[in-house]
């Protein structure tokens, strides 16, 4: 394996904490790493996407049982966990523009020679789960990607959406929330597409002849408002177990009110092409061969659709490996098994993976091997719907979680390429330490090199500052770790390979056997690399003497999140400025030319925000962090005991970051550094109470939320030094 | 007529000269706007625009004769002088796609009912004028836009085009040049077309429901290397009279070797969705419902076209009313009156404004008033295929031209919306001075001040440094200033209104009357605009007693291309030392995704240029110029005959620029400030001789090139400081 110097200097610098143990884990790896088999994690693939397996369905109990037997033969103490859970299904679906012409949408995917014939094998025909019923008649409106800012945009050109039926694109942000804000705008339906400008021929060739979208397929998926809670809607923050406390399904928050279908875009230029009114700005335009318009007085669309809301079973298997030394400290690894459709992508290519490293470990014990801690391997169902298993599995367990997991790695579809970590960041140097010694399967670099060096060629060439290519991101929502990081705190990571993997094929019929060993990991070379960081992650965390957290890391992140909020606000407050400055002088009157971009009104400027006591609080974060690192250095003579004591309050460091309370409106979400938007949906918002409610201009509730911040800092710095200090 | 307190303020110390002068004319110019009138530019435009008029054609004759009538009827001393100019139109055009599959492309444009149909009345079809003839058989390629750049990315690719047909996009630089830079890859033939994603339905409806190039439209235009030298190929540098000595026509050097074809874009998707080879680099995807391919092995097309390479006749009309104070001192204003079919706005626009600028001006004369100095008014032919009319005269009476011309006013298509201004940054002050005291016709405010207020709202969010908004643009080429400016160093100016009548008529058979008064000018309320700048800017050059020349706003220009020029070097020096680096790293051997990026070799870092000799000249030249404003503030007692020699030396001022032997390789162009890029045609390049040696790696030739721009601006300093030194 080549190294570069500057990575290792990188790394000395970086990771000073579990160099140690990680040279005793060594042999242990040696052995994990040669009884994977690239083989068999295809043999997995092919056989758990060979026929559609969505939660509620006879295949996917069969899956489940059929994991449970594997971990049990691989020497593990597995069983299933059921839960009840509510999962909608469609009854019926229609859509039809009544004028300015008359098309029947066609709201089918077509499928293809070399796949199985999905939907008539038992699959779900496209279409978006927690979609209310409905059934509405009215106007047509193009509304981009249906976000917040386009909206702002229609009320500038004097287009309203009250009473209306939107069409948005996919993309941009999650697709969940675009049925919220189009509903928060009055609208009654909402249909969304993958716009061939995102996701078809303009990325490269279509499917069969290439991975991109063509003009029959959809993406199915979730749209329940999940930034409010995920799991069962009828059981938030309590288990679904079957005789579990439920609430009625109107009085659920995170269900919409209005209809939702996803249709193709072979659909969607029959009905963008008929639209009149008003040409979109530049911006809006996409790739259908037709100019786009916002839609007009005639163009009226009916959507109909209607759902089968019934309560189903979701299996989930949890596995054992209890540890010798630490039995009370868990390390665990999850992934989900269900799909939408076949899903060889997402999930089984992650979840073939994770089996992988579940046999190997599972032989190493069989071979007389037994863990220091405690290791869980958890394959979770109905997670596609709305994160079920995995959301009920922790609500139900969690003073138990919260008490014993070290902590939480997820992985979930796997493509190939370049390894993308998210989660937390007191992890962030122990998980790239074991990237850097795992070689890439294809080049002579270590997986950690490689992502270094990818993000060197991203970067843009005007950027000429001195990069820290190796941090990890910040994660929000759309895989299982949610409710372990969010919801409880523990340390999680999310762990996969993209980058190299480009396609359409994500939720639709075409994410098959066929498509995968093509277009997403021939010869699966990055799912065994997957099933080596996954399992060298595992296997550290349940033999390290001392936990690798360094706090360090995530008082740096902290501050960067801090900073980027501090050039958000100083970014908009230039804007508002120069804005007023040009309305004033009547710029946009006498010389605009692109009525879309006018802002109509003087704004009013930010309000000061103070942030000294934050930044100081920070500061300090620092200092306490520095000090820890320097005492974790030496505490080789501590006893048994003291070191559990001691690991545990390290692993359980995070839950003082969690605000009690949630955040506004969304309690469920408790974590204070880390939550997905509540107009982003999967997408992160850093230190999220605040930033929040600055964009959304909430003065009040900004400097509730700072002080909050500020207050579980103070106490998370406390907590840190207090173990230094005993 | 509104004003901005801080723009009057910014004039102020703009424009020191002529300030007294214009108070007098203020009485003229009422006089001659009031006999201006809409109404009547708008029966001009019908008439000048009802059938097809291109060089050479029977109607053109006409129309420069009742030109010619029209300016001896308003008062003018006006005559034809007619010259004999090759000129090429198609006698046989075919492209037919041969494998994979068949296609006969259709070459035609459709007519529609609205309009006249012009090639049935005469009209040329679709072609490229300066084609060479040629029957070639080849496999086709996809060149982007045809570029330099695009080849480079070709070569990574390891595409080779030697022997190959290639098709590219219309737009980004200059269509001249595209055949030329092909020829110099090898290419046998190139074929052209408008991208969708440029001029098309992505930009709004089409033709006739929109402005927009609809799937027939198509964009004819020369091909002539213009860059080299424009005018009749056959007498460069030479008038075409009817006995001038031509050179063969084999041994023009602007002139292609190879064929070249304009053709729609439902031809193009024909041919370009039956290519196969690699998927183009995502950035070259147009906005046909294709995924773009470059194309390969099995490819073909044969492509066949011929021309009668006829002598033609090129009638300018020449109108003049001479001076009674300065008769040797001359203003000249052009506009060219051929056009490729209709062309209603291309020039029938700015030709039908001239034209009524010259029945106002004639009116002052018939009432009794004759102007100070000599007023030239010109209506060029043959400008479409190159600038023939304009070139052959300039060519013709260079002497006298060179020693009488104050300036030369060029227009050419108008539209509405903004005041561009183009050309000799002496006049900066002057000309921005005329725009401020003409109210625009829509709004409230001056056309200055619209102009400004629109450059501050396009100005990116992200640029919050203080702009000098009401800068001129530097002039490449494009009309018919070219000759004036660039071989004779007779300070220019170029005219136009635009920015809210975008379309796709340009050069296609839709450009007419109707097409006019939908999009570009309903109301001809910025034809009469036009009118105003033009006959204002010719009656204060003919009036003013002192010339008002500012050669410190010209010092400002210099010194911002040198900055731009020091701003490329360094960032190319910047992106090969980081290429270099990364290369180092084997980083695009082992973490590239997309090939077309990736740098093939380490590339030698730039050598240093020494600029240090050139600043100080430049620092020099804006003392001399500020010395020289101070001087010319008090020169009220000046005689008669030293104002002449004053005013004589200020408007050949520029004529010290000439660098004598010219460009390297093409030594028409001799002015070292302003030039037509060699690889981007129209788009100018400034200080032009050292830029393109840079760009072009010619290292020696830089050094060179820049003794030669230093020599010049050091004379240059010279003879204005000698203006005050007597």
């Amino acid at each position: 394996m080549r190294k570069l110097k500057r990575n290792l200097l990188f790394l000395s610098t970086l990771f000073t904490v579990g160099i140690h143990a990680q040279i005793e884990n060594a042999e242990l790896e040696k052995k994990f790493d040669n009884q994977l088999s690239k083989e068999h994690i295809g043999q997995l693939i092919k056989e758990f996407s060979a026929t559609p397996h969505h939660l509620g369905s006879k295949r996917t109990k069969e899956i489940a049982e059929k994991i449970n037997a594997l971990f049990q033969q691989w020497g593990w103490n597995s069983s299933i966990e059921t839960y009840y859970v509510l999962f909608p299904t469609p009854k019926h679906r229609a859509l039809t523009l009544l004028s300015p012409v008359k098309y029947n949408a066609n709201l089918l995917e077509k499928t293809f020679v070399d796949d199985s014939i999905n939907q008539a094998n038992g699959g779900l025909p496209p279409y978006n789960a927690w979609s209310a019923d409905g059934d509405v008649t009215g106007n047509l409106v193009f509304v981009n990607y249906g976000l917040p800012e386009d909206y702002e945009i229609l009320d500038r050109l004097g287009v309203d959406v009250k009473g209306k039926i939107v069409i948005a694109k996919y993309g941009k942000a999650w697709r969940g929330i675009k049925g919220k804000i189009a509903q928060e705008h009055g609208a009654i339906g909402t249909i969304l597409y993958s716009d061939p400008s995102d996701d078809g021929f303009t990325k490269g060739d279509t499917y069969p002849k290439g991975p991109y979208k063509n003009e029959w397929s959809v993406q199915r998926g979730s749209v329940m408002d999940m930034v409010v809670y995920p799991g069962d809607p009828l059981t938030p923050g309590e288990g679904a177990v079957k005789d579990a406390k439920r609430i009625k399904r109107q009085d659920a928050t995170n269900l919409l009110k209005i209809p939702v279908l996803p249709i193709n875009y072979r659909d969607a230029q029959n009905l963008l092409q008929a639209l009149s009114g008003k040409v979109v700005p530049s911006e809006w335009q996409g790739a259908l061969p037709i100019t786009y318009h916002i839609g007009g007085e005639n163009d009226k669309v009916h959507l109909s659709v209607s759902f089968d809301w019934k309560i189903v079973l979701a299996y989930d298997v949890i596995a054992k490996i209890e540890g010798k030394e630490f039995p009370n400290e868990w390390v665990i690894r999850g992934n989900h098994h269900d799909a939408w459709v076949n899903g060889a992508s997402d999930p089984v290519s992650g979840l073939s993976a994770m089996l992988e490293e579940a046999k190997s470990i599972g032989q190493l014990h069989q071979a007389g091997w037994q863990p220091n801690r405690t290791i869980v391997y958890a394959a979770w169902d109905g997670e596609e719907p709305s994160l079920l298993g995995s959301t009920e599995w922790v609500e139900r367990h969690a003073d138990e979680l919260q008490k014993k997991t070290v902590a939480y790695i997820n992985s979930d579809n796997n493509g190939k390429g370049f390894l993308s970590v998210g989660g937390s960041h007191a992890l962030q140097g122990f998980i790239n330490h074991v990237a850097d010694d795992i070689s890439d399967p294809v080049h002579p670099i270590s997986l950690l090199e490689r992502k270094k060096l990818h993000s060197e060629l991203k970067r843009p060439k005007s950027d000429t500052t001195e990069k820290f290519s190796t941090e990890i991101g910040a994660l929000g929502t759309g895989s299982d770790y949610s409710a372990f990081l969010q919801h409880l705190g523990i340390p999680s990571l999310n762990l996969s390979f993209q980058g190299e993997d480009p396609g359409g094929e994500y939720h639709t019929d075409f994410d098959t056997y066929a498509d995968f060993i093509r277009f997403k990991d021939p010869g699966f070379l990055y799912a065994e690399a997957l099933s080596k960081v996954g399992g060298h992650a595992v296997l550290q965390l349940s033999e390290d003497r001392l936990l690798p957290f360094n706090f360090k890391e995530l008082g740096h992140a902290i501050e960067s999140y801090v900073k980027d909020l501090k050039s958000y606000i100083n970014r908009t407050q230039n804007t508002i400025l120069r804005q007023n400055e040009l309305l004033k002088d009547s710029a946009y009157a006498y010389a605009g030319t692109d009525e879309s971009i006018y802002p109509i009104t003087r704004q009013d400027t930010l309000p000061k925000i103070n942030f000294h006591k934050l930044d100081s609080l920070i500061g300090a974060l620092s200092l306490h962090a520095d000090q820890l690192n320097q005492y974790l250095k030496n505490t080789t003579n501590l006893s048994k005991q003291d070191l559990a004591i001691l690991n545990e309050k390290l692993y359980q460091a995070e839950q003082v970051l969690l605000n009690p309370g949630g955040l506004p409106n969304r309690s469920w979400y408790k974590h204070v550094i880390y939550a997905p938007g509540f107009y982003t949906g999967y997408g992160v918002k850093t230190i999220p109470g605040v930033r929040e409610a600055i964009e959304q201009k909430k003065w009040d509730q900004a400097n509730e939320q700072l002080i909050v911040l500020e207050s579980r800092i103070q106490d998370f710095n406390q907590y840190i030094s207090n173990l230094t200090n005993k």
